[in-house]
């Protein structure tokens, strides 16, 4: 299979968290690429195209079988084989993610967490002991971490991210809001909260000039 | 200009984001679209069309003036008006956005925090102090509050979901992971952590493939 774009990938995980979600009550056991469409607020073509880049094909006005597509999905994203992540930063936002309800579906789970503050330091956070910054590197090489998510402020974040890097640790997920620079073979997806609330801003500004 | 569409308003955001964040050492006062194409990894195009799309052009090879597409995206996305917010929900998430460092330069502006967990009310986080639910009804008569920030257990989120309605609140930035139900003219923006992951799923999955 050809590597799919980002974009298609986020696609990916939207359909499957709409599917998967048990909340969102649906007729029987199939499901169309225009329903998907219409939750979700993409293009039907889009839809057909995405599955179909997974070699999901449907079946005329039936659709997609729903438990294969979410299958094909965690497949090709890897869910199923789990992902062992570290926590760098472990104040308010940090303890959030620690402690997040969403994350387990996907197969995210989070063997340790580091700080420097010493008030933070010990303290038990989900099923993550707080550890001191110092233990990185050992804890790392012990274990098989594929992932750190970086939860840092700013003024911080990009020297914290150089000793990710000095690891071997190959993906950052980054909260911090500022781009970070890392060398080539790592990946950093920056997670910036903020553009949801572009969509939110632009809303309310049409509002109040109607 | 014609109501823009939920991803350009994204993209505009995200453009935004780029071009004002000082950590992004540029060469001068003008950037081309590549350069913003590049960084975003962005079809350039797509960078021209959007801007278009706002009223900017680009000047041949110069590029755009970066003061300028600030200003405008910043005019139309409305951060210069300012949304007074409250929070509904002050566990670990909810705090964490409280003091998120990230929020001010697009105007959002926390002016109230609810809970009803009697650990929590009465704690000042950032700058609000916690108040009982009960509170909600005649804070939001009293303030011109525009938006709900919702960061409650999945069990509890919809009932919720229905108090805010229900005081007139007209968007609601959802952060629990299950999909709400809102009469029409409500906006719900669902904030899902998750979606992010999935491109790093899918980096380290490839990766262990090779």
């Amino acid at each position: 299979m050809e590597r799919l774009r980002r974009l298609v990938v986020e696609r990916l995980m939207r359909y499957y968290r709409f599917l998967s979600d048990s909340n969102a009550k649906r007729q029987g056991p199939t499901v169309t690429s225009a329903e998907i469409a219409a939750a979700l607020d993409i293009d039907p073509t889009q839809v057909r195209k995405d599955l179909g880049s997974i070699g999901i094909v449907g079946m005329g006005r039936v659709g997609f079988e729903t438990c294969e597509v979410c299958r094909s999905i965690r497949a090709v994203l890897g869910f199923d084989q789990g992902v062992d992540a570290i926590l760098i930063g472990s104040g308010r936002l940090g303890s959030a993610l620690l402690t997040y309800q969403g994350f387990t579906r996907y197969g995210l789970e989070f063997v340790a967490a580091f700080d420097n503050d010493k008030k933070l330091i010990g303290r038990k956070v989900g099923n993550c002991v707080v550890k001191p910054m110092n233990g990185l590197r050992p804890f790392v090489e012990k274990n098989d971490v594929q992932l750190a998510i970086l939860t840092t402020p700013v003024s911080v974040s990009q020297k914290l991210a150089d000793r990710v890097v000095e690891t071997g640790i190959k993906a950052i997920w980054n909260f911090s809001p500022t781009r970070l620079k890392v060398p080539e073979g790592v990946l950093v997806r920056d997670e910036h909260i903020s553009v949801g609330f572009s969509e939110i801003a632009y809303h309310l500004a049409l509002l109040s000039e109607s």
